[in-house]
């Protein structure tokens, strides 16, 4: 386990701020869409915005959450959906089909709901090998299995060649909600405290080293996992959690920055108490990257009243996804959202959100 | 109104034949998948029956039916998803975003439930005019308004330029049973009658007219509407409906096959009583397709107890989706599942799946 080095953003000279400059970043008008829309970053968070806030405009499509939860004769019901085009398909550490099924549960268990089922739209291209798609069904089986979701339903179109790359798979899924939960960015209050399950940054790097042709002493595993099992402890447990969020595109750095400009609070985390393996690093320093803004699938930053943060991550801890849990910052008081992190050299610099993202089809 | 001349299946010699002979089609493997795989034909159903039944096997997904029906507490779901490749993404009466509304409320509407909620997933190309994008959102908007459905969730995910083809769309929707229906394939019985709200053909040949320059004194419309407001009517009346089938992919033909074979019945349909317009007609001869197996996007067959027929007629006839709504023929004893067609030279003739479809990408 060891600490990232920031590469990529100057630190503040000032080693604790209290109110530190955020550089303003021009908006930039794009006529037509590029890679960065799709990145999790400020583009694309500006996209959801412009076209599709607006255009379906209704008050349960919640924009800053993980899932809509609808309510019918008393069942509250969770419900998701994504879209999944990772390149390459296959991957140490799963495939697109573990991604398809542990990406949409887990977008259900951010809301704290029990994922039951789901739904698999496959858009294929011609000529891909019906063995590859075989191999694809059978992991996405396995993973809903491991979780207990069935898949329910399906689509299949097929597109000529070169008009799609190999396959993509669209999953939305159901959850029910069966606590009185209100499990969500704007229930973040100040003196919560911020639980992480595990180690950062594996998932994106695993691709990237792939795609790159990076070789390390170890290869890097994809950390993609269903995070449900965790959170139910949780929830059994009776820990009073504000927000769950997995860490997907765009990293811890973006995950935390919608939180706090939802929430409208302050997060500050500590360097040193966030896990990163050394390859990760290394890789990470390869090629310029953040491991704060470098996509996991099997990460989840929980939000929980500070007088439960010991029991949460004693919890965590015990669950085979949480061996490496850590306490890695708290919500602190302050005029404007803003996510803070104490480096390693005791200063503190701000976590920003990338505006795209250097690593595209990571999921 | 006329009537579609057979120009692809030769006719049986005896003009009634009791048991007619079906010519036995090899099993052809295929190692990777081609264009067919999606067509909604038998390629397709043995797709779907060797990769995804197998892979997913749960009694839950019924690959004979439109959508999942769930229950919780009393609640009955339906939950089912599409996604959409259409080519050209505009085309006269839709675009990509009418039908991937229409299509996933269709298939909602298809088991009797009120369609709800929708979730919409986006990959789109890099380069795609923004422009595009709002537009499509807005077609989505428009027919989801008209409907009452809300889109409660969504992703975007980009990919590079040549990896998709300007958009894809899946949605995927969730409708409530409200009442104790039980509205599927199997409910299917000797008597029943079939009633069609409308002449046939239409979307298939509008998209294939755009696609191949063909040009008519008019131009061919799509017939793509959402179904559920007519099948509320049905519902509403107390009108004993066995099954719904939108009439997409593969057809009349195909539809009237696969419940055929999943109901263990035989359906006899009379070619004088189903619409075709006269330009849908011609295109069909001259591209050499059979209407009866062409892409409709607001077009279904309901079977109906054969007292409420009539009465069931006159409902959709005063719909404004059903003004040219004809009763089209009756389920029929038989010792092996069959769709034979009263021709309009007297004589019989089945009426088979294709194995694949001569029009790809129409949805």
């Amino acid at each position: 386990m060891t600490v990232p080095n920031d590469t990529s953003t100057p630190q503040t000279p000032n080693p604790k701020p209290q109110t530190p400059f955020v550089c303003p970043i021009p908006k930039q008008q794009y006529e037509n869409i590029v890679l960065a829309h799709g990145a999790g970053g400020r583009l694309m968070h500006n996209l959801i915005d412009q076209v599709f806030a607006k255009g379906f405009g209704n008050p349960l499509l919640e924009t800053d959450h993980d899932s809509a939860v609808l309510e019918h004769n008393g069942v509250r019901l969770c419900f998701t959906t994504d879209s999944y085009v990772v390149n390459p398909i296959f991957f140490p550490g799963g495939d697109i089909g573990t991604l398809a099924v542990c990406g949409t549960v887990n977008d259900l268990a951010m809301s704290g709901a029990r994922p039951l089922y789901l739904s698999a739209g496959f858009i294929l291209e011609e000529g891909l090998p019906i063995t590859t798609l075989q191999r694809i069904v059978q992991s996405m089986q396995a993973t809903a299995k491991e979780v207990g979701v069935a898949v329910v339903t399906g689509d299949t179109k097929v597109v000529e060649r070169g008009k799609a790359d190999g396959l993509f798979i669209n999953t939305a899924g159901i959850g029910i909600c069966e606590k009185d939960l209100k499990i969500a960015p704007r229930q973040v209050r100040e003196g919560d405290v911020l639980l992480l399950n595990g180690d950062i940054g594996r998932h994106g790097m695993a691709i990237m080293a792939l795609r790159e042709g990076l070789r390390f002493e170890t290869t890097i595993r994809s950390d993609v996992a269903p995070l449900w099992g965790m959170v139910e402890a949780l929830l059994d447990a009776g820990i009073e959690i504000h927000c769950l969020r997995d860490l997907t595109r765009g990293g811890l750095a973006s995950a935390l920055n919608e939180i706090a400009k939802t929430a409208g609070v302050r997060i500050a985390i500590d360097e040193r108490s966030i896990p990163v393996r050394d390859d990760v690093n290394g890789a990470c320093e390869m090629l310029g990257l953040d491991p704060l803004q470098v996509a996991n699938e099997g990460r989840l930053v929980a939000f929980v009243k500070s007088e439960d943060a010991d029991r949460a991550l004693e919890i965590m801890r015990g669950h085979p996804l949480g061996e490496q849990a850590a306490r890695i910052g708290q919500v602190t008081a302050g005029a404007s959202p803003l996510v803070t992190m104490n480096t390693v050299f005791g200063a503190a610099r701000i976590v920003d959100m990338l505006s795209g993202d250097p690593l595209p089809r990571i999921c």
